[in-house]
């Protein structure tokens, strides 16, 4: 025990109680928001939005006033900081970092944000439904209006759109990417292209029909509780837009769309869902109730997700145990289909408009669109309005295919409308993370491709657990990479993945 | 306009902010309690239950300020307040009689006190399921302590319960109820004796047999909308206890269960719930947003569900519409069942231990049997833990049975649970309410009964929007009753009301 009442004792207490409070109003914001997306009815979002604003502009209150800094100040000083325990000296590292960033915004910006986006998240579905990218201009203006004056208080980086790429992934520049993505065009383009050429298309007839609903969701549930997903520490819900939200410890929901037609899109959103759940789900108890029990950042949350739905639920070892298990829950549906040839038919490689409904190989694709179609609104002056068109174009060039519409182009994605300029990239590199993680997964492990061919998903589970999830915040993003496989992130990893399996499946 | 920039206007504008505020609160707070009622995962609770602990503590750290208190000081002065508008002036009339209640509790009392009914209402669905009086009673204890510690730090009325009374319906006296109950007593007891000794029993064999639960939610559906109730403007969950909250104007949420064997349970529960409903999406939207938007008191509240539950629901004209729709929502299960046949058998009067599930008649003994356990505790010291054998014993002394289990007996409501002692009474107000008013209607709506029976629920519902719904808080209970009526509450109405209606139905 330390000494009790001295100064340091009394303003780490204080300090605990209100980066508490921010937790726990987040918490409660988590909770409209979940509301919002699964149910909410329609005539009570406006005073639902005005009402958020109102608790969000106060959590931003307690996260920049004065006494907030002032705790900072007294924490971060070179004479305390070392005393601190790791958890409170990392907690004391990332609000100096969100004071700093907050503190540059006026509190009234601030909250009539956070309401627009509420609404303009809401408004976006019926217009998404609706196919009317006229309707979604007004709100889209005002949210990119209102991140370039973010990106002017905050000062921008080597270029404005760094200063956003840093709020998903810290120290991420737009000179990375542009050496990460080009590396991956390097050398999955090729192989789309021989794919295209000379591959051994599989069949995806079997695909087609009609796939009960309640028989679907029964199914996502089983294989939930497979990987580990805690049913009693979450839920699962529909939405237009698929997504996982961790509201406490004890708390982490998933939501997913069953499509009658298409018995893919929810079985494969809701393994990526759970990944982003078994994340949320098994952090340290210790960290529970801080703002440090939450995923490191939105590339590591993705690699959880995607390493999920990807290299586990679209694995050939997966299938072997679960085919069965599928053939049960639709009887007659899949009668003359083998597991190799479903393994094969799930992993088709095909251009399409859809972005959460892509491949593992043109998925990038389609992030490269977005990041560089945010660079050009950020950095280049492109305005809203002009988006399908720019959209379109780039569809065209990178997959040949040009969207019959906006709803499965430019209004496909939720992250615009609330704001998540930034935030794609995310997806690829949580596909390179994802990738390097499972290599040494793969060697730490030897016999784990066995054990998912046998239904036992715990011991990666675990062994993610371990190396993982139960850090929760308390290591950075390029910390968990180093630990894990002793380097830093190398686009490597991906290719070497996907041109295996690819070369595999399509007999290259 | 009156000239801006006069210290009154600054005032009046700080004060709506702040009590708008304070409704805002309330209304992310009421999500989270819906959340926890109709489905969030076990594990979470415990870090919600704190956090909505923390929301309600700033909420009522607000209500308590200094500086409200100052706001409410200037505007109520005699200068001022008459200058007011009826809404401001009624806001500041509500707000100032909270502030001097508020003020008297530490606000850390408080907060202790919210997440101990919160994490109480959630065990408490637990504990009824298992039958567990024993693992409640620390919660009661606990509950009741505090309760009598408001009563102190408030001070006590004429006795320590009436000041518990008076928090769901200002004004109520334990003299009055007393009174009320009396001639309530004094003239359904006969009349439930009669019934017993020398009525013609309906028959309710029919109402026995498997009803499918789907189908019981379609016609909860069907018969809300026929209602008038709007599901843009509300939703239907379920929950272990029925209940409806009014989270915006736009946002009037209903809760019910399904129970497989009996077909009135979630139908009528539906019907409650959907007046409750009705009253908060009718206020006026010149108070939405507002502390005035919402229903005036326990009471009033209270008579609009029973009344479309009891008056409307358990009507003969009615179901002279609806059988038929009934009929076809289950085919087979009802065919030689005339609507007479029907009406009668839903409004068999027969002792029974679930108050939810009671009849008209004995549901207000049901009632005095609270409100007399409720007294002892308050007023006679009377300990948590000895509720059962009173419970019990009441019961046997009420309706001459005796409940075989606690989940059936004191563990059946879930008030307690969540610090609601002095709510009970309003059941029975609003019965009498219902009564008074429906008196009304049916002599200014002279077409009311046919109306019902062509399936025409508007008129009545609009009615009944121009007298109670718009008002809100704007009018008080005595107000509302009076203006309806002409004359103050009277416990003739419902007794008139249930003679006719009972004799009739038993043939006597």
């Amino acid at each position: 025990m330390t000494e009790s009442k001295t100064p340091v004792t009394e303003t780490l207490k204080r300090f605990r109680e209100l980066t508490g409070l921010i937790k726990q109003y987040g918490e409660i914001l988590g909770v409209a928001y979940w509301d919002m997306r699964t149910g909410a009815p329609r005539k009570g979002i406006p005073l639902r939005s005005e009402a958020v604003g109102a608790l969000s502009a106060e959590s931003f209150r307690i996260s920049t006033s004065d006494e907030m800094g002032e705790l900072i100040d007294r924490l971060s000083s070179s004479a305390t900081l070392p005393t601190l325990s790791r958890i409170d000296r990392r907690l004391v590292e990332e609000s100096k970092k969100d004071y700093d960033r907050n503190r540059k915004l006026p509190p009234e910006l601030y909250r009539e944000y956070v309401v627009l986006t509420s609404q303009a998240e809401s408004a976006w579905e019926e217009l998404k439904e609706n196919n009317d990218f006229p309707g979604f201009v007004p709100y889209l203006e005002k949210i990119i209006d209102f991140n370039r004056r973010f990106i002017e208080l905050w000062g921008a980086k080597a270029t404005p759109y760094d200063t956003l790429l840093d709020l998903y992934e810290p120290g991420l520049t737009t000179t990375e990417l542009d050496r990460l993505f080009g590396e991956l065009r390097g050398r999955l383009v090729p192989l789309v292209i021989a794919i295209a050429k000379d591959g051994n298309r599989p069949d995806t007839s079997f695909l087609e029909g009609t796939y009960d609903k309640e028989t679907q969701k029964a199914f996502s549930k089983f294989i939930l509780k497979e990987m580990g997903y805690d049913f009693e520490a979450g839920r699962l819900d529909e939405s237009v837009h698929p997504f996982m939200t961790g509201l406490n410890l004890g708390d982490a929901r998933i939501t997913t769309r069953y499509l009658p037609h298409d018995l893919t899109s929810a079985l494969f959103g809701t393994i990526h869902e759970g990944g982003h759940a078994l994340y949320e789900q098994n952090i340290d108890p210790e960290l529970a109730g801080t703002l440090l029990c939450s995923g490191t950042s939105m590339g590591i949350h993705e690699s959880q997700s995607r390493l999920w739905e990807n290299m586990v639920g679209r694995g050939r070892a997966f299938w072997q145990h679960y085919f069965p298990e599928l053939k049960k829950h639709f009887p007659g549906k899949l009668d003359n289909v083998s597991a190799e040839a479903f393994y094969r038919g799930v992993n088709l490689v095909e251009p399409g408009f859809i972005r959460i409904d892509a491949d593992e190989l043109t998925y990038n694709l389609h992030i490269m669109i977005r990041y560089e179609i945010e660079k050009m609104l950020f950095n280049e002056g492109l305005s809203a309005r002009d988006l399908p068109e720019v959209w379109n174009a780039k569809y065209m060039e990178a997959l040949s295919i040009e969207p019959p519409n906006d709803s499965v182009g430019v209004l496909q994605d939720t992250h615009w409308s609330g704001g998540a300029f930034g935030y794609f990239p995310s997806y690829s590199l949580g596909n390179m993370y994802g990738a390097q993680i499972m290599d040494v997964a793969n060697r730490k492990l030897p016999a784990l491709d066995d054990q998912i061919a046998a239904g036992q998903l715990h011991p990666l589970k675990e062994w993610l657990t371990e190396q993982v999830y139960r850090h929760g915040k308390l290591l950075q993003p390029a910390e968990i990479i180093q630990s894990v496989s002793g380097q830093e992130l190398k686009s490597s990893y991906l290719c070497d993945y996907l041109e295996t399996k690819y070369k595999d499946i399509y007999h290259l």
